[in-house]
């Protein structure tokens, strides 16, 4: 029996069910998937492979799973911060949408992103935007994993002037894409309840039901959206979205942030997930989510950076460190929150939130194989005394040494393989000094 | 005229008292003092010099002033997490202190946090710690910048089994290590309002102002420490320490979490300086520091990580962000602590903090050569609008590039100079596999 990669000489962090933590232990794989998850007796020889990859006592674990963001947003970050809400988005955000987006800045937009992404752990995203063809197209290209939100907002939107043809383009992209890759899922996202009607919505999610796939929306990120949805629906942001039937497992709540104990209770009742980004909700000052008690009622949380105009970047590791410190100051207590729980929010438990928990958030046999190797040999992660507190009190992305999806190998002692950094970093950054000049 | 080091080709961010910020800068160093910092012509050549050193792009800034740290901590960074306090100190790092410290192992602890610290663009730390001699000549060794307080505690401590001793121990490192280095400022570090008495805060302040030097203490860290202040002494804790004097412009007061408003305009108008330390603080669940009233009211606030224990790291780009954010997501105002306050807190306020600001904090000619490189061509970094913005969102300690402290070059293209690195990991990470054996 040959296989095709054995990674070994790490401590293995499965995140399954037991949470298993294997010391020495050895991982090997298939073509795309794992097979064999175990600890190896420091005298057995290792099993045949193609490549052997030695972690070299660093730590092996399941890629990240970013459950929110806006990629080609990349071509944004630190454009604009510390602004009301109001003047970020309707003097900077807005405008720079409306006129540098193209499919072409899109997508490399995205490769950008990607590059970030891979190159900080994370394996999976779910994101949500326009021009979202040039989006998976990038994705295609880079071999991250992804689940991608054709944007729908009833206003005139990047690619999609006459928002009448919002639904109509979302539903051609998901038609386009559903079975171009393995790695790609389309989805809809439709952008919150005070920018899409009744009927926009409805017709998402009747779009995504009819193909069982995950319909996506911003919700109960701000007081005023809370305020204005009260005025105009008489009732909270979950509660009208839960009336008109958006609510149901295969929704992703983006931020539940302003959830009254109702709320959360109909969103465990729907088993609807929840995306927690808070960074981005710090940055913007839009609130902190009640975690701990949608956790509590059962409820599905995984965790997302938001795009980078409002973070200002994808790396989960630095999210993970906030997610566990946030709660804890916000509650007084400092036990809520873990390592453990927090690692699950950005592994298994996203994966779950955007409907991939079949195939991935943890090593074990018969998943894909989305593996990264942390690198452990720094001055900041030793001693190690626990490797769960390690990732998400002290590992940064740039400790990511390696990176495999689906079994294949997407960086290599921190060399990008599928993507031309170089010439990625050279146009964007070309892209960028344009839009400042006329910003 | 010759200069021992040019920088050159990269935007200088002087942080000087009108914060210029020098497109295509260059910064000329002669021994250990920065001579001239200027805008260059692109067709203009080079100024002679021993080593010219291109910043490609990147920015050129001044090194990292970490306010509050307990640099030998690292040895147990990660050790116990999401704790209550009392367990955390009672049951984990009080009995380690006890049992693993000794002059070397606290002389190995604090090598490697200075490993760390330089390599993520820290260039001075103000320190408190027991065997603070040892500390001393492992900063000595690694070249960074210290003011380094022995700690003052009215029990049994690491060193100092009688605390009768404890004045004459720490009067004698501040004798020892007076003039030993410019980079070495002795300082004695007070535990606590509560773990001090009356009579041993008094004494500790008399031996600092007797040679004008830093005197620093915890206080109003937790909702506890106020509580029992108000049961024996009937008022706040900075009411307290000013109404025994321990009040001036020489005193650092870390954490000040719970303060009134009168503890406010108390500690303005004694020109006493705050550190503030929101990781630990959150992580802690101690609380979130007023900070934006305290800048309000004329405070210097200076930034700081507080030891790894409580962190789990040393990285002051993680903490400015993370204090960018939490008082906007506090005070739901996106406009507080914006980028270039922040970035402040972190240099020149954090200089004055520690009574360094003469020397270090900001380019300025005349200021000693304390540098460092950010090397931007990096995925999370690209595009750059605003290179503020990125220091304080986006810029990890991994890509600081290059580090120069009074003139002298500690890291060139991310190679520490000045430490045995490889040794320091091994040692340190051994010692560290003895303390959970036993722990």
């Amino acid at each position: 029996m040959s296989y095709d990669i054995v990674i070994h000489n790490g401590v293995v962090i499965t995140v399954n069910s037991d949470f298993d933590i294997i010391e020495n232990g050895m991982v090997c794989i298939t073509q795309e998937k794992l097979e064999r998850i175990e600890a190896r007796a420091d005298d057995t020889p290792l099993p045949e492979a193609e490549q052997i990859i030695d972690a070299k006592g660093g730590i092996i674990m399941p890629g990240l799973v970013n459950t929110h963001t806006h990629l080609p947003m990349t071509l944004f970050r630190g454009l604009a911060d510390d602004l009301p809400l109001a003047v970020w988005l309707g003097e900077f955000i807005f405008p720079c949408e409306a006129k540098y987006l193209t499919p072409e800045t899109v997508r490399l937009g995205t490769l950008l992103a990607c590059a970030e992404m891979i190159l900080s752990g994370t394996t999976t995203c779910c994101d949500g935007y326009f021009f979202e063809n040039d989006v998976a197209s990038a994705l295609y290209i880079s071999g991250i994993r992804g689940v991608l939100g054709q944007g729908v907002i009833d206003f005139p939107a990047p690619g999609v002037p006459d928002p009448s043809n919002n639904i109509r383009t979302a539903a051609g992209f998901v038609e386009k894409w559903q079975d171009v890759s393995p790695l790609i899922t389309p989805s809809i996202f439709c952008h919150s309840p005070y920018t899409c009607s009744e009927e926009t919505l409805k017709k998402a999610k009747a779009a995504c039901d009819s193909k069982g796939l995950l319909f996506q929306i911003h919700a109960a990120e701000t007081k005023n959206e809370v305020n204005r949805i009260q005025t105009e629906q008489h009732t909270t942001p979950i509660k009208y979205l839960d009336k008109i039937g958006m609510l149901d497992q295969n929704t992703l709540i983006v931020h539940g942030i302003w959830l009254d104990s109702d709320d959360i209770e109909i969103i465990a009742k729907r088993r609807s997930k929840v995306s927690h980004n808070p960074q981005s909700n710090m940055k913007l000052a839009s609130g902190i989510a009640p975690v701990s008690g949608l956790l509590r009622a059962g409820v599905t949380v995984g965790l997302g950076t938001d795009g980078c105009a409002s973070n200002n970047d994808l790396d989960l590791f630095r999210e993970m460190d906030t997610a566990a410190k946030v709660h804890k100051v916000n509650l007084l207590d400092p036990t809520v929150m873990d390592a453990r729980t927090v690692l699950k929010m950005a592994t298994i438990d996203g994966a779950k939130a955007i409907g991939l928990d079949k195939d991935i958030g943890s090593l074990e046999a018969g998943k894909q194989a989305d593996v990264i190797i942390i690198d452990t040999e720094k001055p900041h992660l030793v001693p190690m005394y626990h490797p769960v507190s390690h990732i998400v009190y002290a590992v940064q992305g740039s400790d990511v040494r390696d990176v495999i999806v689906a079994g294949r190998i997407l960086v290599s002692d921190r060399k990008l393989l599928t993507i031309d950094l170089e010439d990625t970093l050279k146009i964007t950054g070309a892209i960028g000094k344009n839009i400042i000049k006329r910003a």
